[in-house]
């Protein structure tokens, strides 16, 4: 039987499970990314790991998020991640650089090659053909490690492409109709190929916006194949020897497909507050509006911001509205303040933000109260923009930069003639705010700000356990109630022996301390334990407080897997009865914890006087985890 | 006798009193400038003053300051500053469009011409010879409105500047050289006047350079003549008519002297924490450094912009360090794009921010824990730039460059020959983003954003008062007391009703509830009342709550004017023994107020069972201001 792209590349790096849809298959990944939001937690947990050198092709450490730097935390961030970086044969892009996905495109992505990053948006990747995951810190962290990255076997979508793009009409459009179709939750557990003769019609930059945005189906990741055009892209970047072609077999089966017909597309816009809330921009009117932003990992190539430039040139934005301009890249910025559009730009009266994430994450540019914006980013979720009641638009950069100079809603083909955009046949290539791995890791100090601590690692697991029973819950204790988040909290997610003092503050504040006298012990909780969100500190700050088991009548099922890669064994109660006839501070224990846990028995419990029986219900790779005292260490073993 | 500078644009604008050392004058205003974290409480105390169109000829609303806009706060206060601008003759310059200073100087400002601007930096305009002065947003309001602005006559002092700078020695260290001498608080009650042959040898940008820093030495503003230079450079801006010369008579007298010998002058920099802590970069030697910040109102001309474009040109900045520069203005950043300086810019590694105050003003970009930061700013005061350990040193743009290369502090005159820079002969003009007031003033309606609330007035003194106590105090009550302040607190500075509900929340929380309840009072305070800071909001709430007078043992200077300001009568007992008689919720009043304030009299009180005499100790202007209910209503009957 033909296979899909994506199944060619998933077959190529196989190194566990069989590809049948739903099974646990576990992958060989040649690159990974990280920006720095998730960044700092991601080298906290590979440093835990171990691994002197990381074992990828290419792993690129971004610095994309922070860039306003409002307190030292961030520029601290930055620092451990560039020194660590360059410890561990790391390549690190300085702030300023760029968006990770737009320089990873440029400077490092190759089609057939894996790609994990601890950003959502990592499918961009798939314009060239690469198989690209947006993934946890842990996962990108073992995977540095040399360690596979483990999903389930994904369902294979087509989209077939027809026809051609119209004038004024782009490849925000075709995601925004893709989204329109399969609606935000449509890709959850598929990868989505785009097939079809329109394909050739698309570059690069384009292809890009489009797998870009899968994301916001819910997909696993989108892909292109790879062909003359991603050639001449890789060539005009100086690296035409990465090509590969890619396309899938003529026989190739897909679980689903779908159609977009490109000549029949119109400009889109996704209306207030969902990606998938598309209508087209003629039919919406001409709304009033107080903001366009251009820019983010969706739309901010060179192709993006020449078409924006050309749409300005001359003129002037309306006195009424804020536009913001962020280049993807410095790649991109340099070749417009070479080639004079960034002063065409400037000149009609845009405000530039630095190369990087900026609005699309939060990061400023709240709109006024109520205030309309048009966005050329990814989501346009309530709130996300930093103003509660604020209208947020998806939309291309065409209807941005058309409304811009307007005040209100406005298709671009009103716009006349189209100005023809070419794609440069050679990128202006500098890397030089691209760090490389020091020649002599041995001599790098990492550098760690003061709110910067080591990240916390478990024990093997060995043959008996003896300790307190440290906190006894009720049923439905969530994340929260494990650990608060909220604004106050967050910048300490780097500083897990801060972040232990919040740990069950609210349900009982002493259980810090208690932990710290009875040096750890064990938690004892009631039914649906751990419910809430995937927050992977709700596991890894009982383990820096020594909680060597959650023994509980259920368990939520991410927070149960969180435990296992912490090295915490999550136990379950074989008689829900046997909750009641433990106490707080009673002497709790496993006598044969280690040989039941490695034969996938039921674990002994001694405790209250009683002797009963619990369930550890794992896979059997989390049996590896929790005999080697977590993931990371499994991972550790593993790679040694 | 003959004048300086000053006297002259001094004598030429006195509306009130008489020009002799110390007394107060009162001055025609001729334009004014606000920013937005000033402004938006400038054009609530401008609107409550009710006049319709600005009486000035030329006032300019500048967003420069909150352009990060995390929260919609700040796009609501840019929001209302607009409009409330079209609406009442003021030309707003948009977010993007620059700092205050450099596009005043560059759009707007006049030799010859007096402005004051809610920024500590307007001296700025002293480099065309305008005599410009920081004041408070009351002030700035007042002046709009037509009325005159108040000073202390100063003292004069002169610097003569001797020689002409050698090649990588620039004006920043002119004036660093001035602080040396000087001292931050050298220039108190003083106007420094630049003269002496090497005022030729600097350009318009230089000398603005200098003035704009005076506001470290304290001065009340600094100045330069007007000559050719000053001349050449309004011509290159297409404003060469109004340009008139402006120098000291021969015979002038000057309190003070300074001498500067440029020929013998070095790169200096300001070492941590404070501007005049002023040395010889040779002499510190290559401490490492971690940041380089160029811009601010200080350094962002199109001048020092070129040379450190031709200091980066074809080099890449140290891997080590983080280079920020901002432009001054969209003519600056416009020019640059134009003519390659800002491709030269990125390419070496640079990270482009917006044209704003950005980090000067500690809105971003805050250094790493213990960094090491170079900063073309003005400013280098413990903890301002966001990081408390952060070592900040103020030095010319050449040395910031030259460092940002090397990554320790480096002397520029090690780079070999100095590049020269033309001033041109014409700049770019498009001033597309200053938005000009309405046409049909009475069609705009002023935009509040739900954050922005009007401004509290008072009502002209009747003949009597009766009111309750609603609050007695001990001594040494603050203006922190009185109504707190911090980052909580802050965003509500143009939400007078909202902030009320913190007045006196430290001292007695039922206060706001309590003035509600009795409809205002009368508060009864100790020695020292509203000693503190200077902030207007500490008689602002309480007048908005009603509160009518205060009666005291004595009062802190500041706070007693700006009671003044909002018609709150200060009292201070002339027996403090009265104060033991009087009780919370006592009924008090004041039978005789109208006639014994005007009449210049002491106030009778009558208060738990007693009558007893107060005095109201005010200048005459206070005492009209007290009599129409504050200074707002003051100016307003002045101007009908």
């Amino acid at each position: 039987m033909g296979m899909t792209i994506a199944q060619k590349i998933l077959k190529a790096h196989l190194v566990d499970g069989e590809m049948v849809l739903g099974q646990e298959i576990g992958l060989k990944i040649d690159q990974t990314l990280t920006q720095d939001a998730t960044g700092t937690m991601a080298y906290l947990q590979f440093e835990a790991m171990g691994v002197d050198q990381v074992k990828t092709e290419r792993s690129v450490a971004y610095i994309d998020h922070n860039t306003l730097q409002s307190g030292f935390e961030n520029a601290d961030d930055h620092k451990y991640i560039g020194s660590v970086a360059k410890k561990h044969g790391i390549y690190y892009s300085k702030a300023g650089n760029g968006i990770c996905h737009q320089v990873h495109l440029e400077r490092f992505g190759a089609p057939g090659k894996t790609l994990i990053g601890s950003d959502s948006h990592t499918p961009t990747g798939g314009g060239i053909g690469m198989l690209a995951f947006g993934a946890g810190g842990l996962d990108v962290a073992v995977a540095m490690g040399g360690g596979a990255y483990y999903i389930p076997m994904p369902k294979m979508v087509r989209v077939n492409l027809v026809g051609k793009l119209s004038p004024w009409v782009s490849a925000k459009d075709v995601i925004l109709d893709v989204l329109r179709q399969m609606t935000v939750k449509g890709g959850v557990g598929k990868i989505v190929e785009y097939a079809g003769e329109g394909v050739k019609t698309l570059s690069v930059p384009e292809r890009a916006t489009i797998t870009n945005m899968g994301a916001e189906l819910g997909a696993t990741t989108s892909i292109f194949p790879s062909d003359e055009a991603t050639k001449k892209f890789l060539e005009a970047q100086g690296r035409g020897d990465v090509w590969v072609p890619l396309s899938s077999d003529p026989d190739a089966e897909y679980d689903e497909e779908y159609t977009v017909d490109l000549s029949a597309l119109e400009p889109l816009a996704a209306m207030p507050h969902m990606p998938d809330n598309v209508k087209k921009v003629s039919e919406i009117g001409e709304i009033k509006v107080n903001q366009c932003c251009i820019g983010s990992c969706t739309n901010s190539s060179y192709y993006d911001m020449m078409k924006v430039a050309s749409i300005l040139k001359g003129k002037t934005v309306s006195p009424e509205v804020s536009l913001t301009i962020s280049p993807g890249s410095k790649q991109v910025f340099n070749m417009l303040a070479q080639n004079g559009a960034l002063a065409d730009i400037i000149s009609a009266g845009a405000r530039i933000l630095e190369c990087a994430c900026g609005p699309c994450i939060g990061m400023g540019q709240s709109p006024e109260s109520g205030g309309v914006s048009l966005r050329t980013f990814n989501r346009n979720f309530e709130g996300r923009s930093g103003t509660q009641d604020a209208q947020i638009f998806l939309v291309s950069p065409e209807v941005a930069a058309a409304s811009a100079l307007t005040g209100v809603l406005t298709d671009p083909r009103t716009l006349g003639e189209m100005p023809e955009i070419e794609m440069p046949e050679h990128f202006t290539i500098n890397d030089n705010m691209i760090v490389k791995p020091a020649e002599n890791p041995a001599e790098v100090e990492v550098v760690r700000g003061p709110n910067i601590k080591p990240f916390p690692l478990g024990k093997a697991l060995e043959a008996s356990y003896t300790g307190k029973v440290v906190l006894k819950t009720e049923d439905n204790i969530t994340t929260d109630h494990i650990l608060p988040a909220g604004a106050k909290l967050l910048p300490y997610r780097s500083n897990v022996p801060y972040y232990s003092n919040y740990c069950f503050i609210n349900v009982d504040p002493e259980f810090p301390s208690r932990c710290k006298e009875q040096g750890g012990g064990v938690i004892v909780g009631g039914a649906n334990y751990g419910q809430g969100s995937s927050r992977e500190h709700a596991a890894l700050v009982p383990l820096y407080l020594g909680v060597k088991a959650v023994l509980c009548k259920s368990f939520a099922r991410i927070h149960k897997a969180n435990l296992v890669n912490s090295g915490i064994i999550p136990l379950t109660f074989a008689d829900p009865a046997d909750y009641d006839a433990i106490n707080l501070l009673d002497e709790i224990s496993l006598p044969n914890v280690l040989e039941e846990v490695k034969n996938g028995e039921q674990v002994t419990v001694v405790c209250g006087g009683k002797t009963f029986k619990a369930d550890c219900e794992v896979s059997e790779r989390q049996r590896h985890a929790l005999l080697a005292g977590g993931t990371l260490l499994y991972a550790r073993q593993q790679n040694k």
